[in-house]
């Protein structure tokens, strides 16, 4: 019922617009976008949890929390505008009305929100200039520009969209995202977003992608810290003319597909995390419930000494097991199996015995599926989360000078 | 009142006796330690939470759970007996009674411990040939042979020792520790192993030594992991024949003793974490209450990303902000004050501006205070960590293979 579409981005939603340019916030790198939806929009969202929170970040999250609906999002990168006080909050104010008279907009149909170096103020004048030069398209490549334009220390721009088909037609889903060099200079910002033209209220899109998150971005890790900036945001202007009014068969169909779409960003986030070379799944099953399951994979993909040992391709169990010893939940390391691919390194009543030259030979490979059955109960989870190599402390420890 | 003796060691208490051997469990390091009380001895301790426990962790937690006076404590260092199931516990009891009858007392006064690697058997009789060739001594070098004998990769002992003067006379308290290497090749152990001449009832010393871990021990970290088999114990044999018997004076004053002894050994094993460079304290002031305290210099000890940056010099203190902003605890980051030395890197209402020459001097030095003023409150603690390195991944990436 999803199909994704080749080369598809926030743009290949109908009456989605976009744009990525230079404005000089970076040294030569697009740092700009604006995504613009033809029709107001019903928006919902979800945001850092970290108390510290970016100026770009608390007007955004005080629109969405109204009844109001939103026509653009503009996003520098380059700078975060956090820890910049009452100014910051002026300077995010200033370019996010600037941007809606150039529009013809309100002033409350513009979110914003910034990326990059903490602690210094927003330099709006080279944001107005850049805003009088945008050129909002809806092909494919203005979708493109606007995914590179929010990039911070990422490798590479990641977009994606899907047609999904619900009983009165069909619908898309598009979207954009950045992730997790936790770096330049201060923290990787997490943000995407997510556009769709089917019309749905408020409340059931906040609930959708509440779930969503839930399911694909909160369960990925690079490095345990959370941004000041985080932000997912999804708009839905209707310009399908189908609607999900109720939590019916067609609200179903459409979670599964935002969910999986959310899934494909996130995962893409963990691929390009900094110092990356390895891409991990984990998945723990056979819980008694799913926040242990969630707690144990937590615990796993946050370990530092797990993702050490997967980058050396070293099957050590032991450190697997123990994360899980260390996440609060209850149960009996007797009974737990964990595998690598389809190689068992530990059999329940602690029996382990496998050819390391066959688990060498899988943790060698790029993308490492894990398996923790807890023999315990019937709930599983799936987490994402990248290896940890010596690059990760070279691209962190000397960022800001 | 407190004086620490010049290479002072375990065996600095009275009555106490030790002795460090290599028995064959590591290539050709020492690898066995014993530490014998000459008269029963209560005995008090706090564990690993990991749900994942250690074959030897849980007989010496049984014993110190009962009224048992206790006479000796058999060390291995090269194996862990974790995650070996039932196997693991008859070695253990069995390596526990064969030290017995070599002392000539019982099984139950004899508590077991052992750090290195998980999921092996241990070889027990290399063990118990190297108790039969144990030499007991009172002399220094002897808890010094013992302190190097319960290293994994650990990279020099840690051995202290204080006197006390208390109403009626003086007392001593003398440990051995070893860290933070989280390598060979699973996971480090935290042991520490504490006398005392003093003698103290059981209930009192319970409540000392936990008072103590919770100020030291449980207030350093290398890397957020917590190992099978950490273990703390304190052995008051009553040697000096000077009691604490209540909450008195004298009470607080040992209090005050072995918690500084322990904060000592604390900020021992952190200094030899792995990869270290940089020795950091971490101090959290005006906060409004001591969890508050505690919570936001636990959040920054344990981020990487400023434990990256310190390491690279870098005067990072968005780093800093945002880590106390995902601990979770209330407060306005805009009245934080952040210095490093006495370079107040942040002041109140986000004013940042001071001589990055200055603060890159002070972080190239090998010990960092890092303080973090909240303005909420009059709680304040401290916290120890080390910086995170290149090293600490290499250490960790190809360990067990």
């Amino acid at each position: 019922m999803i199909e994704y579409l080749e080369n598809g981005t926030i743009t290949s939603v109908k009456g989605i617009k976009a744009a990525g340019i230079f404005c000089g916030l970076k040294k030569q790198k697009k740092d700009l976008a604006l995504i613009y939806s033809e029709s107001p929009a019903n928006v919902a969202g979800t945001f850092t949890l970290n108390k510290v929170q970016a100026a770009p970040l608390l007007i955004s999250k005080d629109i969405i929390s109204k009844d109001q609906k939103v026509r653009a999002i503009l996003i520098n990168s380059g700078n975060a505008n956090a820890c910049t006080g009452e100014k910051g909050l002026n300077n995010a104010t200033e370019t996010q009305e600037f941007c809606a008279r150039h529009l013809g907009i309100e002033k409350e149909e513009v979110l914003v929100s910034s990326t990059g170096v903490i602690g210094i103020q927003l330099d709006i004048e080279k944001i107005k200039e850049g805003i009088t030069k945008i050129q909002l398209s809806e092909s494919n490549s203005a979708g493109h520009d606007a995914a590179e334009a929010i990039l911070t220390t990422d490798t590479y721009p990641k977009s994606f969209a899907c047609k999904v088909q619900l009983s009165n037609g069909e619908v898309r889903i598009g979207g954009i995202c950045k992730g997790s060099g936790m770096i330049m200079p201060n923290m990787a910002t997490m943000l995407a977003f997510i556009a769709t033209d089917a019309e749905i209220p408020k409340h059931l899109a906040q609930n959708l992608i509440l779930e969503a998150v839930n399911k694909s971005f909160n369960r990925i890790s690079v490095d345990g810290d959370t941004s000041t900036n985080d932000m997912v945001v999804l708009m839905a202007n209707g310009a399908s003319k189908i609607s999900i009014n109720e939590e019916n068969n067609d609200y179903k169909i459409f979670k599964v597909a935002l969910r999986d779409l959310c899934k494909k960003m996130a995962m893409a986030i963990v691929k390009d995390g900094e110092g990356a070379t390895k891409f991990i799944s984990v998945k723990v099953a056979s819980a008694k419930s799913e926040t242990d399951a969630d707690s144990a994979a937590k615990a796993v993909v946050n370990s530092s000494l797990v993702k050490t040992a997967i980058y050396g391709a070293d099957a050590n169990w032991g450190r697997i097991l123990s994360a899980v010893g260390n996440s609060g939940i209850n149960f009996s390391p007797e009974k737990v199996m964990i595998k690598v691919g389809e190689l068992p390194l530990l059999n329940p009543g602690y029996d382990s015995n496998f050819d390391e030259s066959i688990a060498k030979e899988i943790l060698l490979q790029k993308e490492i599926d894990i398996t923790i059955e807890l023999n315990e109960g019937e709930s599983s989870t799936t987490w994402w989360t990248c290896d940890f190599s010596e690059q990760y402390v070279k691209i962190n420890a000397n960022y800001r000078t």
